[in-house]
């Protein structure tokens, strides 16, 4: 399985993630490139992080919008959302190429990443971007999401990645945030599903029955109290359970 | 001889030069990265624009100082202006990599290509830039620039340009412009010396002597009235004088 | 009547209006504040220009999105809209204040414009932000515009301007842009429009009926090409009709 | 005596220092205006919290740089610090107005802060922009600062601010930063030059003869390490000492 976390999410002198803590123990960064967080400072600090600890690094593209952090919905054009993200990944892999690495994936942040799941012009112009700047680099997205059909059609690969902390529907979507029991809160069962998800490909259901996860990437959130605790929890029982951590890419 | 000018400085609903028409008569393009002008559409534009006619795509990376154009000098540490390069030139890189192109010379902009030429960490700076993205991309400057020294210390290639439209001293150096007939405006004679730089390397100084001008490029203005026209002028002029006018890189 | 006018649209080195010109037609000057055009010096030299005309200055505040002009709609809160009007009104305030005036009106700009007049939430944070700096403060909005309810239950001034360009439904509101027809091209028709509405209250709605206009103030563009030669023919009739155009405020 | 110190320095979902801590100790608030730190949303809750405890709301506009966090010098003309600074006062003040109290004095931030007290032009700037604005409001810098004069001449009042944790020459300046000794790390050293300066108004020099303090208030840190544990210790010694602290406007 890959482990993979939001990374250089830092901007000038503030601070969000401890991001040289987490590296130890994700295989894939998704590193913010400039529109909702990150200066280049922040990225060459984060790309030599996860250079010195062979993970792989992925773009992480938003729209621009610093105050808001990402979080709120643009109506922009697709042309606009194309080019925005053709810009911050090309930043990213410049940053990663005076680091001795290439961005090898890409997962969009935020607001533009939910939009791109459940609207088709943005799932669209998510993979001209990734298309225009190189079709080899996949998407990483969720379940049902519009990105799987819109890359499909493009010839670009869009992988899914799964939530060790999140409720999953019987058809394997996850349970909405604004739904009662979406975010599991006890951290035994976090970990436990963690290694199931790993090791069986399979998890429990918000109705209690138990549904296959195809997912290349397990996402740990970086940016919440208790997060790095949390990851060397997950890295270790996977560690325990023989699991292999290496990055999809 | 090149003819290189600044292109993409448009900002959103904003326009700045009639770049379509100045494409038709350089062989560079230094095309914004967005901190000083050039948000990505604008970019894309502008590289499609430079791909149709076979002009070359140079980096134009600035100070971060969107309201100020990149005039303002910026005191920013080497590694805040190692780091913004390496971010633009990858934006750009980006933009024209989705373009069918790639970014092939870098030429800081405003204040940055002012303090480059002048201040020894800068220079150092911005070499270590290009050095760190593509040691073999050859970076602009002027005649006694401090960036020349800098460059030779890193193995990276900077090449000087030149001005028709600048006075010149005895020693090969730009009269500064707060001094007397630094800036011709006589279109008769910017456009033979322009003709005269290109064919014989030659220029007359502002004291009167002939002085060789060994420049890789010839830059024209693309912001100030008239510049469209006085391009045409020049291009046309070297046409006539049968100067083969094509890209340095 | 009273003549308003978007104002102080450039940013930095960038210009879009020539406000010095439209100025001398106005009575009423929507001035951009800095989040989607209007840098500090723009406001200074856009409000001095007012006050020497005795033009009243109105706040134009906008989502912060520069690179977009203000135009796309951004999922903000109706905390983060509050707090950005009042920043905006009193920003511009601040310059007014230097300037020996203040700002007597606010109207939204774009996005944010479109969106209070149909989303009742940004609605009420667009009052809400008015009342907290001053509920003295007339707000412009269009007929039948979500803000009326909104003012009207917090106590504050909601007035509605109206377009001699704009095409209306019979019940008085504004064909939408996307429809056929929505927007009249024929200068000559513009003007008798407006001068209609100036003296009679009457306009011909878009199915051939005659309908009244209740506006507070007519709407002149100043972003499109023959802005100020449409402005100078409008009000040239509307003095020879003997309207008096003066400030609303 | 009064006790100010950096407040509102947050930007969206960043948070730099324990504002409602320190809001406890100190009687004035220098509030950053959006340049270098503080969104409108922080601004209002930062200003809500000093209402709540009777503290003054001071301005503290910066250049324009937030990746820099206003510590980068500028090279930006007279005019445009003027209205730079007038806007950003204005937004302040307007947000003040909406929490039903107003900005008392201006204390610029960083670099700003720094190069007013040695460049007159800009001193000059700085207080032209608080003249424009109020000329009643008083500015906060340092002995022997370049604004003192500029206020003077321009009829606005410069009070200097005291350090208790910085070296003093005999002539009562600041020791540079850069020399050894400036910065005084011993917490015990720093609350008894605190409670002095505001008993006896004199405080040790660096050469260890005793001068005369002349401050209007006292600086207390809110971004370094420990800042509000040695805010709390510096307000209990001042208060055993029955000391009054009191807003100085």
């Amino acid at each position: 399985v890959d482990l993979n976390s939001d990374m250089g999410e830092a901007f000038g002198v503030y601070r969000l993630a401890d991001d040289e803590a987490l590296l130890d123990f994700v295989t894939s960064a998704n590193v913010a490139c400039g529109f909702h967080a990150g200066d280049p400072e922040t990225m060459i600090r984060t790309v030599e992080g996860a250079v010195r600890r062979g993970v792989r690094v992925g773009a992480h593209p938003s729209y621009r919008d610093l105050v808001g952090f990402g979080r709120r919905a643009l109506d922009a054009t697709p042309a606009e959302i194309t080019a925005d993200i053709i810009y911050q990944i090309g930043a990213l892999d410049g940053v990663a190429r005076a680091c001795s690495t290439r961005v090898s994936y890409v997962k969009p942040h935020g607001a533009l990443y939910n939009t791109m799941t459940v609207h088709q012009p943005t799932a669209q112009a998510v993979v001209a971007a990734v298309r225009a700047y190189d079709p080899s680099m996949p998407v990483l997205t969720l379940p049902g999401s519009a990105v799987i059909d819109a890359a499909a059609a493009a010839g670009v690969t869009a992988l899914c990645e799964c939530f060790a902390d999140r409720a999953y529907t019987p058809e394997g979507r996850l349970v909405p945030r604004r739904q009662d029991g979406a975010v599991l809160v006890d951290e035994d069962a976090v970990v436990s599903r963690a290694v199931e998800m790993a090791t069986a490909g399979t998890v429990e259901a918000i109705d209690g029955s138990r549904i296959e996860v195809h997912a290349a990437s397990m996402c740990l959130h970086s940016d919440t109290p208790g997060a790095v605790a949390l990851a060397r929890r997950i890295r270790h029982a996977l560690d325990m359970a023989d699991v292999e951590v290496t990055p999809f890419t």
